[in-house]
């Protein structure tokens, strides 16, 4: 049995924002000389989330009104969590909505996805650099 | 290290409709011939959901109930995706709920289940044959 | 490859509660020698969670006013699952938003995790001892 770990670091200037991370995990497969396997993809802050989903622009803006309804940044005196000193509950809960991981099947060196999944990185709370853990293991 | 993939394919008329696949998977896991190790059952299509919950009838249609109160099919106008010229942003959101995947140990040959653990397939816009993956790997 | 396997018991008076239980999941990583895998942990209930966020108290008080918002328990006869004679028709759709396992992985012999990342059992429906699976794979 082989293993693999790459992390991926981001920053991006929005407090929301869904990041198309599918090249990049495309190429830590391909560095890891895995053919048959399964890969985890995980976001590794607790307000962020890894999701695979449509690449397409009204979707993503549909996903940001909708967990804005769901789950409202303001007021932030709303969440008990923000008297810790943080304005982020929201970003706690939006995050269980969209998810922690993906698990991606790998079959014959490359990720073996349905015909319109990518896989995103999502950040709800975004002021600070931001990592991606990927985990390979298989044959 | 052995793996093992095979795909499910459905098609069911309703436009949400949730498909026991327990039988489905548990014979792939037979299949195998793994017998410890970890499975992968996700859906291929992205307003598609794989999941573990009950059986039951009941439960099964407060589910569509909720999701439809959570994210509406109408009016479809309400959703940006669908200036692509489709109908479906809903179902990229039902489906956020309800998960993409599940992973599931295999102990002795058999999908390793809680008491009343069961898998579904769930489709949230029905219109298309939908695939399923199941990937094995273990020994 | 090495597989192993192990069950986890909770039993807690409250009907929602949240239980860290990165510890027990850390010991069964220890005891099955593994350094390189993955780690499935569980829910082998189905109106339970297991889920990863961060070991806040305000926060996990936000999750129970925010899921009794989304799927409240009363009244019990909303739900048709209840009809059955069940209560738990709400814990069931609870489940589904805070999610049924994590996939986490192994590196070093650890678990391989971001900075506040603790694992919690979750659950909706405290009347029943619940289990957690713990299954790790790897070399």
């Amino acid at each position: 049995m082989k293993s693999y770990k790459k992390e991926l670091w981001f920053n991006a200037p929005e407090r929301i924002a869904f990041i198309n991370i599918t090249n990049q995990v495309e190429e830590a497969v391909h560095e890891s000389g895995i053919k048959e396997g399964l890969c985890l993809v995980n976001a590794m802050h607790i307000t962020a989330s890894v999701f695979i989903n449509d690449d397409e622009r009204g979707l993503h803006k549909d996903y940001k009104r909708w967990l804005e309804e769901l789950a409202p940044h303001e007021p932030i005196s709303q969440y008990l969590h923000n008297r810790t000193g943080e304005d982020n509950g929201d970003a706690h809960l939006k995050r269980q909505i969209m998810g922690r991981e993906v698990v991606v099947a790998v079959t014959a060196g490359r990720l073996d996805f349905g015909p319109w999944e990518q896989i995103f990185y999502g950040k709800f709370d975004g002021r600070r650099r931001k990592r991606v853990m990927v985990k390979i293991i298989g044959e």
